[in-house]
C-alpha cells in the first residue's frame, strides 16, 4: 500500500515538522506519519518563538530553509527584539503566535510541499534488519517501508502527566501516550532515561483586572523571524505583567507535602532554567515575588497563558494561588498546570549527524534527545532532515560548526557531553557570541543550503550577496568620508563626546562609544543620502561589522585555532587503551564516546588538554 | 475550587456546544467540560452543515436562538439549496465548511458568552445524591457541582475504533474513549447498547485528477443558514462527483472476510442510511456503481474527504479499490476510513425534555441517544439546554410539537418509540412537511424562544414580524390587482398556461401551474415594483402560502385535531393493567413507556386506534 519513502518523520511536533521540510526540500519523498493531523505543530507549551539564545536558533533555521521563522511571521500576535540595549551578540526576537493559526499555517505549509506525504497513525515499533532501519510499523499493524527514519517523538514516549498526586497516561494533556518504540531500542542496546518538563494553568482572560498589571507592548517597530518577504505584523496585541508574593508562595507550600516533584514520584529531571514556579519559591526562598507574564493565546480566544507560573501542584492549590496575584482575584482557569515525565534517550549515543550509532539510517531529533524548547526541537529537526537524505544518498553529512552556529553547539553540545537534564540553548553555551548573532544567520549559514541544494536557496543566496556588498558599501563610504570639526563637534559634545580638531573619517567617529549610525547620519546629510539607498538591516549589519572589529577579529582567530583541532579526525579504530599517556578517564570516555575530531575530545568532560596534546602527538600534529 | 454552577455539560461536540449556548442564553451559569479544548466543535466525520431534513433542523436550531447556523455560515466553502426543484417542503439546504475554522468559530463564539465556564478534563462519573444529579467527577479526581448536568459524549463511551481485523480503543481517530459514565449509569439501572458509525478515508487532493470527474460548484445565489444577518459567502470552492465500478466492488469484496461488519465482530447496528459502501455493495449487489462526492476540507489544505466510501474495510483493501476509482488512478490516503463502535443510552428512557427518567436534572443529548449526525445532536443539544435551564428555575418545560418542527419529530420519535439503529432525521418522519420549512423556521420558533426569553431575541422577534407583515402584504396585492388579458395572455402561452378571457387578479393566475412570481413580476411592471420593497424571502414566503394554501390549510387542519389529543395527559399513576378493553401489547407498552398524553401513546409502536378510544373513553373524552 505505500511506496518505499526515502524518509519517515514520525511525529509531526515542531522537530518532525522541520525534518520533513529538510529532508524534502533537497528533494527526498518523506512520509510524515503522527497520531492525529488535527495537531500538527502544537505548540505544548507558550504560543511563543524565540526568546534569548533560542530567536537566534529561529533565524538559523530559517537561514537554512526550514519553515518555523516564517510560520511564526505569518501567526504572530507580538514581536519584541530582547535585550536591545546590550550588545548586538544579545539582541533575540521573540514573538507570540496565534497558537492555533500557528497550526494551521505549518500544515499549510507541509501539505504545499509536493515530497511530503501524511499518515495518520501512531508508530509503534520501527523495522530494522541487519543493523538499517527499513521503515516503521504502526498501530493499525502496518509496515510502512523507508530508506530512513527520523524518530521526533517528543514527550509523549511512556508519557505520564502529573497534577498533585494524581497520575494520567498521556503525551499531552488530552492526547494518547506512546508505547513500544522504547522498549524495542532498549532491546536493541540503547540506554533510555525519564525526564520531565511543566506547564502553567492556562486561565479565562475574561476575568482578569488588567488594569492591576503593567502592560507589556509589541516593540514600536516590530521585526520577524524569516530573511524572506514575509509580511511584517501590522497590528499587535499587548502581554502583561504580574507578580507573585509571599502570601501566593505561602498558598503554593501547603500543597508541597502533595508535589510530585519534592515527595519523589517525579523521578525525571526537569529543565533548570525553565523550573516551575513551586521549584523556584523552593530554590529561591529569599526572593519574595517572582515575575509573571500574562500572554494571549491569539487573536480572538480569552485563553491565556500565565508565563512563569508553571505547576504540578495540586489543581485546588494552584487556583488558590493564582487567585492571589494582582489582577487575578476573580481568576478562572481553563485547565490546571502539570508537569509530563517521559523517555528519552541520552544523545551521546548519536553521530554528529544526529544519526543513532546503532543503527544506520535512524535518526532522533527533538526532545526525545534530552532537549527542550520549540526551537531546540525544530533545528535538530532539521539537521536530522538533512543528513537522512544525505545519508541514503551516500553524501557528505551536513555538520554545523560551533562556529557558524547555536544550531552547531547544540548538537555538539548533545553528542560530545550528554546531558543529564533537559538542555536549553543559552547565548552562554557558544564561544563565539560575536559571530553568532541573530543579524547575520543568513551570512553563516545560508550559503551552506545553497551548496547543499536546498530548494529555494538561489533567491535566498542572492539576497545575502546584496546583503554582504551593501554593507561593503556602506563600510567603504564611511572610511573613506572625512567631516570637518565645525559638523560635527556640536554633536560629538551632546554624546558627551570630545570635540576633534581637524578632519576625520567619519568611521573613525562611529568607533567612538555612545555613537551609531542612525544618529550620525541625521547630521551628516550626505551620509544619510548614501544610506537611504541601503536596507536597515544593511545598515545595522555595517555598523556592527565596524563597531565590534576587533572582537570579531578575535574571536575568528580562535575559530581558525580550533578549526585545525577540528580537522583532525580520529580512526573509528583508535585503540585509547593502548595509549597509556592519556589520563584513566580519558581513556574510557573517549573508548565510549568514541570522537571524530580532536575538537571533539576536546569538549568531552573529563577531557584534558594534555590528553588533547597526547592525541594530536599520536595523530602526528 | 468550583463554584455551583447552574447547569454543566459533558463534551463539546454539537451538541454539548448548543447546551452550553441554550442555557447560557436563559442565563444559568455554565461550565463546559471537555477533554480537550483544542477539539471543541470538531466535525467528526464530513465537514458538512445540512441535507436533505438536515438543513430544516439547522434553520431551526438558528430561530431558536442556537449557533450552528451562524458558524457555519461564517465557515462555509460551499452553499447548496438540495432538492430546489421538488416543491418548498423539500427544499434544503446544505453547506460545506472548513473543518478548521468552524471549530475555531465555534470556540470563540462560546468564548464570547459571559456565561460559559471552560474546563479541560474527561468527566468519569456523576454526582448523584437521592435520586438527583448534583455535579461531575472528572478523571483529575476533581468534583464540580452544579444543578443540572447535560451529558453529551458523543461516540466517546468505551468507543472502540475498527479498521479491518484490528480494533482500538478511542473516542475518534486519535482521540482517548471514556471510561466510567456508562458503568455507573447502568450500575444505577439504565439500560444501555452499542452502536457503531463509520467514516470514510481522507486522501491527499494533490494526487487526483479532477478532470476525470464531474464538477459540482456551489449555487450560483448562496443561501445561508441563520435568519440573522450573517455575511453572504461571495466565493465557493467546488466539490466533484465521482463513481464506483464492479472493478472496484471486486477489489472491495476480496476483503470481506477481514470485515469486522460481516465476520461478527462489529455487534453493535449502524445508521441505515449512511452505509459503509461494504453495506452498500453487499445490500444493492445488482448496482454496478455508487456516487462519490469528492469533497474540500477546507480553503487551504489538501486534505480531501471521500463522501459515499466510508467503510471499515483493511486499509489496503480501502487503498487499492480507491486507485480503481476514475480520477484516483495515483491517489494517496492521509487515513484510512473505519468504523467506531460505542455506548448509548435507548431513548425511551428519557422525558420529552430529555431529561431522564431516573435521575432528576440529569440530561442526555445527541449521539448517546442512539442518533447520528451533527444537526440531530445539536438540536437535542440545544432544548436539554434549555429544559436544564427550566427544569432547575421550576419553569414550564420546553416541548417543540411535531408540528412545529423537525425537533419536535426527532425528539418524539425517540423518546416514545425509541431507536434500534443509528437515527437520522428524514423528511418522511414528518407528518407535516408543508408545515415544516426551511424558510419559515422563524416564524414557527422564534416567538417560542422569544417568549422563553433568550437571550439576543428581540431584534429577532422583530425581523420575524416584518416578514409575517411583508408576506401579507404582497398576498393582499396579488389578491388585489387585476390584470388584463392583452397583459398577461402572451405570457401565459409561453407557458402553456390557457388563455383568459376576461381580467382576473393575479393571485388566480399565480394559483396556475407553472406559473411563478419571478417570471410574473418579469411581465407586469406594476407587479415588479412592488415586489421591490420587499425582500426576496418574503416574496417566496408569500408565493408558497399563496401557491400551496390547501395543502397548508389540510395539514393544519390534522394538526389541530392531533393537538387535541396531545392535551389529553395521562396521569403518572395509571394502572394500564386495570384496563382489560386495552390490547395485551398495549397494556405492556404504556406501563414500560408511561407516555405523558394521548398523543404520545398514539405512537408508540403497537398501539392500536381501539387502543386511543379506549383511553380517550377512560380519560373522560
Ligand atoms: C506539558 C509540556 C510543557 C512544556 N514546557 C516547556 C517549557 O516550559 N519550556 C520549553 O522550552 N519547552 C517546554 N516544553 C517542550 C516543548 O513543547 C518541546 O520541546 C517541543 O514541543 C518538542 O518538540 P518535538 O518536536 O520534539 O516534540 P512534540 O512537540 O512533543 O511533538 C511530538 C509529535 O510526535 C507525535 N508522536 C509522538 N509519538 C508518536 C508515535 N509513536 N507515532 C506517531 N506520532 C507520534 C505527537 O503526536 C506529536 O505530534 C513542554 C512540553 C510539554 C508537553
Ligand atoms: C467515525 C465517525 C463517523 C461518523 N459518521 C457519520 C456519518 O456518516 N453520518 C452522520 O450523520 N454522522 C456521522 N457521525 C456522527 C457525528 O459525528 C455525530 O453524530 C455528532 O458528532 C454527534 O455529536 P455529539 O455532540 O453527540 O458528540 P461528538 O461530536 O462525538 O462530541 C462528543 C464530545 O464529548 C467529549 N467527551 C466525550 N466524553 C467525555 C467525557 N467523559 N468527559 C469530557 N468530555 C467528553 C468529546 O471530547 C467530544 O468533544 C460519525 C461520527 C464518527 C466518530
Amino acid at each position: 500500500m505505500f511506496p518505499e519513502y526515502d524518509v519517515i518523520v514520525v511525529g509531526a511536533g515542531h522537530a518532525g515538522c522541520e525534518a520533513a521540510v529538510a529532508a524534502a526540500n533537497l528533494g527526498s519523498k518523506v512520509c510524515l506519519v503522527t497520531m492525529n493531523m488535527q495537531t500538527i505543530a502544537q505548540m505544548s507549551c507558550n504560543p511563543a518563538m524565540g526568546g534569548v539564545a533560542k530567536g537566534q536558533i529561529v533565524r538559523e533555521i530559517d537561514a537554512l530553509g526550514g519553515y518555523s521563522g516564517i510560520v511564526t511571521d505569518h501567526t504572530m500576535v507580538q514581536f519584541r527584539m530582547l535585550n536591545r540595549s546590550k550588545g548586538p551578540a544579545m539582541w533575540s526576537p521573540r514573538a507570540q503566535s496565534d497558537r492555533m493559526l500557528f497550526a494551521r499555517k505549518w500544515r499549510n505549509m507541509l501539505e504545499e510541499h509536493p515530497n511530503v506525504d501524511f499518515w495518520q497513525d501512531m508508530v509503534k515499533g520501527l523495522v530494522i534488519r541487519g543493523g538499517v532501519v527499513r521503515g516503521v510499523v504502526t498501530s493499525m499493524g502496518l509496515e510502512i517501508p523507508g530508506k530512513a527514519v527520523v524518530l521526533t517523538n517528543g514527550t509523549f514516549l511512556n508519557g505520564i502527566i502529573h497534577i498533585g498526586e494524581k497520575q494520567l497516561g498521556g503525551g499531552r494533556a488530552g492526547e494518547s501516550a506512546a508505547k513500544g518504540i522504547t522498549e524495542q531500542l532498549v532491546e536493541l542496546g540503547f540506554e533510555a532515561g525519564r525526564m520531565k518538563t511543566g506547564t502553567p494553568p492556562r486561565v479565562d482572560g475574561r476575568t482578569l483586572n488588567y488594569d492591576a498589571m503593567e502592560v507589556q507592548p509589541g516593540d514600536e517597530n516590530p521585526g520577524k523571524f524569516s530573511y524572506t518577504d514575509t509580511p511584517p505584523i501590522t497590528k499587535q496585541l499587548p502581554c502583561h505583567v504580574t507578580y507573585t508574593s509571599t502570601q501566593v508562595h505561602e498558598t503554593l507550600k501547603t500543597g508541597f507535602d502533595r508535589s510530585p516533584m519534592f515527595n519523589g514520584r517525579i523521578q525525571g529531571l526537569g529543565p533548570r532554567y525553565c523550573p516551575s514556579i513551586e521549584d523556584k519559591i523552593n530554590r529561591f526562598a529569599d526572593k519574595d515575588r517572582h515575575q509573571l507574564f500574562v500572554e494571549p493565546e491569539g487573536w480572538d480566544t480569552c485563553e491565556i497563558y500565565v508565563n512563569g507560573f508553571s505547576s504540578s501542584l495540586p489543581e485546588d492549590v494552584q487556583y488558590k494561588a493564582l487567585r492571589l496575584i494582582p489582577g487575578f482575584e476573580n481568576v478562572k482557569m481553563f485547565r490546571p498546570g502539570y508537569a509530563i515525565e517521559y523517555d528519552y534517550f541520552p544523545p551521546t549515543q548519536l553521530e554528529m549527524t544526529l544519526e543513532t550509532r546503532l543503527v544506520k539510517n535512524l535518526f532522533f531529533a527533538g526532545q526525545i534527545n534530552g532537549t527542550t524548547g520549540y526551537e531546540e526541537a525544530a533545528c535538530q529537526g532539521m539537521m536530522a532532515g538533512f543528513n537522512a537524505h544525505l545519508a541514503i544518498n551516500e553524501q557528505e553529512p551536513l555538520i554545523i560548526k560551533r562556529s557558524e552556529g547555536y544550531i552547531g553547539v547544540l548538537i555538539d553540545d548533545l553528542v560530545n557531553k550528554g546531558t543529564q537534564e533537559p538542555y536549553r540553548m543559552f547565548t552562554s553555551r557558544a564561544e563565539y557570541r560575536i559571530l553568532l548573532r541573530q543579524d547575520n544567520a543568513d551570512l553563516r549559514l545560508t550559503p551552506l543550503a545553497h551548496q547543499l541544494g536546498v530548494r529555494g536557496m538561489e533567491e535566498r543566496m542572492e539576497r545575502v550577496q546584496v546583503k554582504e556588498a551593501s554593507a561593503k558599501a556602506i563600510e567603504r563610504f564611511l572610511e573613506e568620508y572625512s567631516i570637518a570639526p565645525e559638523q560635527i563637534n556640536q554633536y560629538l559634545e551632546s554624546k558627551e563626546s570630545s570635540a576633534t580638531r581637524q578632519k576625520v573619517k567619519l568611521s573613525t567617529i562611529l568607533l567612538r562609544p555612545n555613537i551609531n549610525l542612525d544618529d550620525l547620519r541625521e547630521v551628516v546629510p550626505d551620509l544619510h543620502q548614501f544610506l537611504q539607498a541601503h536596507t536597515q538591516e544593511c545598515v545595522e549589519l555595517a555598523e556592527i561589522n565596524m563597531k565590534y572589529e576587533g572582537y570579531i577579529r578575535k574571536e575568528q582567530e580562535l575559530v581558525n585555532k580550533m578549526n585545525r583541532l577540528e580537522e583532525v579526525k580520529l580512526w573509528d579504530t583508535l585503540d585509547y587503551h593502548a595509549l597509556p599517556s592519556l589520563s584513566k578517564e580519558a581513556r574510557e570516555k573517549l573508548t565510549r564516546m568514541r570522537p571524530r575530531t580532536i575538537g571533539q575530545a576536546s569538549r568531552i568532560s573529563g577531557i584534558s588538554p594534555s590528553d588533547i596534546s597526547v592525541l594530536l602527538v599520536h595523530m602526528g600534529r
